[in-house]
């Protein structure tokens, strides 16, 4: 059986602020490459030999740029599940298991993450499939690469197949001392929020641990409206779903739980240095840089001129600037706070 | 009688790009005050007691914000010499020397200085007053506050009058040793470029060093076309006049050539450093800065927005922004350098 690759789309951070924005969200921007996030993510699952059509979940505040995303792309047979209204991922990825056959294996992905590594992506599914068969729900734990707060992280336990292992404990997100003594153990990885499993293993799970859940989604889907490639869930019944991660709702409660660590260049480009820490040194748009070093440059249409300066962050989309040191992107947070007072 | 102000306005310098350009130079930017500086010029001299009404020598080019900034500035009487094209200083002195009667004296400044201390200004003209009267030439020697080395110095001679000094010698920009020699001796003051005489010394000097000159002033002013308050001098005599700048032309070979040392708050305001030590930290147009400080920002319609950042000095003006550290200010020619190229 082929894999159908689900693309999680319902994000609208802010931490790229002012390129990502509630309306054109990190995901379906360009900024590792002349491709989206999204578009990568899609392209990365398109093998025909181990995955069938994608199958892509989204806002329906975003159903525009998703169609036109996946048509720059040549993507003809994707379905397009356009939710109503956000429920977090629990929710969302019941409506893509209930979309196809009970056995299809689902590979789960957010759309805004960074594979460089593709081959080694593939060798971690192939590891997980013969687990998958047997009804396993797998995630893939992210070498750590530092003591980052920012994630969750999993403990490894023992292995089950060749580099397939169980999970030994799922770890919130900690603090920077626990970070450091999570690495320094060997056995964390950090949860990438990507997952694979069969769909009937996903929703079985989901009405032993979350019943209200899969029972809304149910009725969402039955009730659902279909227009082109695209797929409404009922409004009301999707309403009536409580809001979960796939972490709180399944993975932390169910029995049969396997992380496959990979080391595979993954990043969800939290922020600007985290752009940075993957592609380097870039000025990307109208940008003239003279005697200038370190810097992450960026614009969509304002002309950047730059004499002397170094390390510095300096982001100019429609008629903003967002000037900041390297280091301190986090901050990009009270600009956009800043913004919704002055409001 | 009373002192004609005499305006230039020709210059159209690019070091405080990109708020300055050719087509709308320093002077005509509301930089240190709701007013821009040839409006603060203007209005410096003002008082109908002391000065008649102001003649601006300007470029064609500048005719209409020319006549705009007067107007806004409620000034109805001045009279506007429209240059068709640029002969430096000394022709455009001895255009406004020519349109008043021989006697009068004329009070010659630069539209793009700043003049903190009004009083002190006032005071200085008060004292060359007397000498002027005898058909000396005076200029107004700055205190120097530093080794600069992008101004012109003045030796001061013997005192001829109360505050009022014989010029012993004109020293052209120096480098910075010879600079910090001239301030060391405490006998030397910047050439700021502000001279005080009657019209007809000045047209006899011209007589005596630049006959030439004066000759082709002089056809221009009498096939002179005007139009309202615009005076329009004859294209081609003016064409054919030498271009030199006063100093050369006339002052360093005159005779009887007084320099009046005065402290006044004065800045040319020759680069976004020197705009910063006039006014310190300043947030101008739509900019939002927080965790950040002795910055110099300026927007006149992109919003900026910055975190953490210190002692840079970033300028945006149509769709264009500068960034650069503060001290480097004299860098941007780098940029329009790089620009023109691109062109």
């Amino acid at each position: 059986l082929r894999i159908t690759p689900v693309v999680l789309s319902g994000g609208g951070g802010t931490r790229l602020w002012p390129m990502s924005r509630a309306d054109h969200p990190k995901q379906f921007l360009a900024l590792t490459d002349t491709l989206t996030m999204f578009q990568l993510t899609v392209q990365r699952c398109s093998d025909p030999g181990r995955f069938s059509a994608p199958l892509v979940v989204a806002g329906s505040a975003h159903a525009t740029i998703v169609q036109e995303q996946l048509a720059a792309l040549g993507v003809t047979d994707a379905t397009v599940l356009l939710e109503p209204c956000a429920r977090n991922t629990a929710p969302a990825i019941a409506l893509a298991a209930l979309t196809v056959p009970p056995e299809t294996p689902i590979l789960v992905m957010p759309s805004d993450h960074v594979i460089k590594d593709a081959a080694a992506f593939d060798i971690a599914i192939s590891a997980a499939l013969p687990l998958i068969a047997d009804g396993w729900l797998a995630t893939f734990g992210i070498t750590a690469t530092g003591p980052e707060t920012g994630y969750g992280y999993i403990k490894i336990g023992d292995e089950q197949a060749h580099g397939v292992h169980r999970v030994a404990r799922f770890v919130e997100k900690p603090d920077t001392m626990r970070a450091a003594e999570m690495i320094a153990s060997g056995d964390h990885v950090w949860n990438g929020g990507i997952f694979l499993f069969r769909a009937d293993a996903y929703l079985e799970a989901l009405a032993t641990y979350s019943p209200d859940m899969l029972a809304a989604a149910r009725e969402a889907m039955a009730k659902a409206r279909s227009d082109g490639n695209a797929l409404y869930p009922d409004a009301d019944a999707f309403a009536a779903c409580p809001s979960d991660s796939i972490d709180y709702a399944v993975m932390e409660k169910a029995e049969h739980v396997a992380v496959v660590p990979v080391s595979m260049g993954w990043s969800d480009i939290g922020s600007w240095d985290a752009l940075y820490e993957i592609d380097g040194e870039v000025n990307s748009g109208p940008v003239m840089a003279i005697d200038s070093a370190r810097n992450l440059v960026r614009s969509d249409g304002i002309n950047v001129h730059m004499v002397g300066v170094e390390d510095m962050i300096v982001v100019a989309s429609g008629n903003d600037i967002l000037i900041l040191p390297r280091g301190q992107s986090q901050d990009v947070k009270k600009i956009v706070e800043a913004l919704k007072n002055k409001r």
